[in-house]
């Protein structure tokens, strides 16, 4: 099957960023909110990345309009979907909410279109029974588009094998690279490793063994890397971070949760707060 | 006290580059070893290295030279630490073999040199009684001196408060950034991190989440790094990772340890066998 027309559920944040890289790549793309504020915004943000896109000679301006041209807004579902190859939901991280927009999806969507979640901490398998195709529906996870170009591609046990090859070519022409989660995992591949490598320098933090700025440097000049991991945590946001770690159950976990929550509690969010562990 | 005079115990890889590096400096290094045929070892690899420099224009050939005359070899104690002000040693990492090593230098020394040790995997309490001078001990952990440019200030209990300043800026002076362990850590502050972060790009592996080049991909193109987890263990060599993995208690790092073993047993030691988990 050829993919041309994408519907994208959620006009947040990524699923801006993902809906304006569909039409970057060609593809007649609609992005569906319950609120006319949210396009707004979104246009507002893709208007930013588009400025970026340009200038980093990226995409041309006539490229820049003609994939504007391509992309629209409704409030309207049916006609969201009415033409879809694909669906990639972004709508907020609510298992109840994701379950009811599958429901609903299955009973206007055409028989053709793919279903996909780019939810970031659910399983497919949650949503799975409630899309009425279960065997045309995966997680296809994005991380932000445009500068971590990651796709994560997880199936559930239920997942038709042919999806994949498909996903996988989609991903690429939205010039991603897509990995494969061969069975669910929460958190996709690079979470767990970034929430492992996190918690430990937590936990060189709250033991006290050394300070933010040495742990910090000690990854950075030993990696050649841009931040550390506590610049990463003010990147993420404490908030999220806190939401995460205090979840965990092992002591260490525990004790950086606490930490954290000292942060959220004055205000110190991270870069969108203007300060957490560093100030920006 | 102004140091002047370096002494390095082991002709080694480490060794020799910390002591390159001091003469490179401007100090005045003595490298001492039991054996002769590790000079010429230490020889090889520094004019290696003095090669990439050059080549880097990072020193010219006159400032190579005269780091090259500051900077000799013997197989004699007493005369290797004669004049030192501070001994960095980086004798194989055996505890009684160390242990034997400082109670040596504790008897041959003089009072004024400042002990270290380049440990990667001791504590230094575990050294300090047989130094004879427990106050004027610390490790002072170097990662590769010329690419990874951390040196770990790392005291144990009993080191003096005043040494921390002066290591700090003797890390310095070798172009290294100092970080300071407040209390004993092993691995220090990186290989906690490190170690956290290659364990989980392990469990993922054993688990059977994703290949071994996607799990990579995930890590590399999200914090666009040069290498991901397996790529990295290659470089640290699979007999070593292999070393560290198979001590550790739970049942994610046995199965780990247990596929390094695999790859062991068949030679592929990673980089410098020509294979391990990719091919050289």
């Amino acid at each position: 099957m050829e993919i041309k027309h994408v519907c994208i559920l959620g006009a947040g944040t990524l699923g801006s960023r993902i809906g304006f890289q569909a039409a970057l790549s060609g593809f007649w793309v609609k992005i569906y909110d319950i609120k006319e504020e949210s396009f707004i915004l979104s246009q507002k943000m893709i208007s930013k990345i588009a400025k970026g896109l340009f200038a980093a000679e990226t995409y041309s301006k006539d490229e820049i309009a003609a994939a504007l041209n391509r992309l629209s807004y409704t409030l309207n579902d049916e006609e969201a979907v009415a033409e879809a190859d694909i669906i990639s939901e972004s709508v907020t991280e609510d298992l109840a909410l994701k379950q009811q927009v599958w429901a609903r999806m299955a009973q206007i969507a055409p028989e053709k279109t793919i279903f996909t979640t780019n939810t970031s901490y659910l399983l497919p398998s949650s949503l799975a029974a409630f899309t009425g195709r279960p065997t045309r529906f995966c997680a296809f996870h994005f991380h932000d588009v445009f500068y971590s170009k990651i796709v994560d591609i997880m199936p559930h046990p239920e997942t038709d094998a042919e999806l994949i090859p498909i996903l996988d070519d989609f991903g690429k022409r939205l010039k991603q690279v897509p990995v494969l989660v061969k069975k669910e995992n929460h958190g996709y591949l690079f979470n767990a490793m970034l929430l492992s490598f996190l918690g430990a320098a937590g936990k060189l933090l709250v033991n006290e063994v050394a300070t933010i700025e040495d742990i910090d440097k000690s990854w950075m000049v030993n990696f050649h890397a841009p931040m550390g991991p506590f610049a990463i945590l003010d990147s993420i946001g404490l908030d999220t971070a806190w939401h995460v770690t205090h979840q965990l159950p092992d002591a260490n976990s525990k004790a950086f949760a606490a930490l954290l929550k000292t942060y959220v509690d004055a205000g110190k969010l991270g870069e969108k707060s203007g300060e957490g562990f560093y100030r920006y």
